[in-house]
């Protein structure tokens, strides 16, 4: 119930950071591409290709370190069909390696499209009288414009079916607050508002940390108003993009969490994955360069948090 | 630019309105299944399959009167990447058939990852020097709550490949009111707000017939705030779901037009795909149903509104 499975594989590798996997191809090694590409051709089944083996470079070289694995759904979507099943091999490989899988995909419709999605990503889909899983995340990030008809097929998933959503509530980009910073009449800003719904949503589904199903995305460029929603959303589970390459440090980052180190993860992708430019090395190390970069990021968030408790 | 591509079919077919493909395979008679199931198993590419072979014979029967189809998006993501497929080919069979594509995602992310999700679905993703188009729809539904960064990288594609967009301002379900309706400390509402950047984004994007790249979703179920957004948000294209299954009639739709007919196109879906159990037929003739109902819808809409006039 709950993110309690995230959690605990959190606890249990010391480490609350999930990497996320947006590949481009200009982030995939010349090699990986010249043989995808002889197989497949230079089409985009062979940048698909492409993307796959680089992400299970990377998640070879980080399970045993990092408890979960967040690929972008557009990063997928951008390579047609063929990506999108890139993406289904990435998360059925991510979890073979005991991984946490969660989808970013900012999902939103009316109650109707939203069970379809929430069969998609989170459940399963009947076929003459089977269940087949679509893409099988563990959890998927979602939209709340449209209010609860949009999030009640989530939450009848994740209580069925042992799994999570995060609701975008103050994200971490330059213009989040064009609409998430105004303030409503009654003194609230948008985002508190989304924030406090989250709260409501998941009241029914809090597992045994204390946290519900039903999580929050806050950035971590945003440290004042993640500070504020910790204190306000004390059943809030915290997915925090930010940190990294978007400009988000540790003591930014550190607001997402409560007094036991939990309550929050955070994310890096670009910073993963593109780890070898930093540290001076060449792109066929990649793989190692992510695992560097990981094992710094946890040291990293660790050194501002201390270790991380079970309650 | 613009809208003026879907417009013009608008206006030459003399009919405001799109037809939805959301295909759930219990939509589908036994007979096409049958035969899916039997070359590819009752399988998710079975399904697929199945979705696809009835898109297709839907898309054959009302080409020549209806102007554009919106396939929604969950519904063949709930297939997994081989129903991800059949949309990919219905987009490019509608789109061969001279319809005007609107494919709808109501996708959302910061800047960057916007990027990626404009290529994927309006634009080209470029692999070794070469430009593939991915989805190649006409026109994409997305969710603005994340500001002006995630709506620019669009507004760049709109722009140079004569694309447009519908931002969800005022959606069509019950619960749309808990956040859009709120009142900001400004007296203005959450969606009126988000109509009012609509008209800002699409400023510069503006067509022959006066209505800009940027549209906007406002649902026939709330026709005062359909008629209050059509007053203010004059250079917006809207995207009216709601009408038919979802309660909202002709009377309803008509505040989305302007006093020329322009302005707005009416979607149905189940209305469309389902319209063979309404009019006491069996499944097997869904394709003539679907265009028996696409023509009712069309005169219905028409008595409401009149002719429809270029200006």
């Amino acid at each position: 119930m709950g993110f309690d499975r995230l959690i605990e594989n959190i606890i249990k590798k010391q480490n609350p950071t999930v990497a996320g996997l947006d590949p481009k191809l200009d982030y995939v090694p010349a090699s990986i591409k010249e043989s995808c590409f002889k197989t497949y051709g230079a089409t985009l089944e062979g940048a698909a290709a492409a993307l796959l083996e680089f992400n299970k470079a990377i998640i070879d070289k980080i399970y045993d370190i990092v408890p979960a694995i967040k690929p972008q759904a557009a990063y997928y979507e951008m390579y047609g069909w063929q990506g999108v099943r890139a993406l289904s091999e990435t998360i059925a490989y991510a979890k073979s390696k005991g991984m946490f899988v969660i989808t970013d995909g900012k999902r939103n419709d009316i109650g109707t499209t939203m069970e379809a999605y929430a069969a998609a990503h989170l459940g399963a889909t009947e076929v003459e009288g089977a269940e087949l899983e679509a893409f099988g995340a563990d959890a998927l990030t979602v939209n709340g414009y449209l209010g609860s008809d949009g999030i009640d097929p989530l939450l009848k998933i994740c209580s069925e079916r042992d799994k999570g959503i995060f609701v975008l509530v103050k994200t971490s980009n330059p213009s989040s607050g064009e609409l998430q910073d105004k303030k409503l009449e009654t003194g609230e800003s948008v985002y508190e508002s989304m924030g406090m719904m989250c709260e409501s949503w998941g009241s029914e589904l809090v597992g045994k940390y204390g946290y519900s199903a039903v999580g929050a995305v806050v950035g971590a460029t945003y440290p004042e108003q993640l500070a504020e929603m910790r204190a306000k959303a004390a059943h809030t589970f915290f997915l925090v993009p930010g940190y990294g390459a978007q400009g988000g440090g540790a003591q930014d980052a550190k607001n997402a969490f409560d007094q036991n180190g939990l309550g929050a993860i955070i994310n890096s992708s670009r910073g993963i994955m593109c780890a070898w430019k930093k540290q001076g090395l060449t792109e066929e190390d990649f793989a190692e360069a992510a695992r560097a970069e990981a094992l710094r990021m946890k040291e990293d968030i660790l050194s501002a948090i201390g270790e991380i408790k079970a309650v």
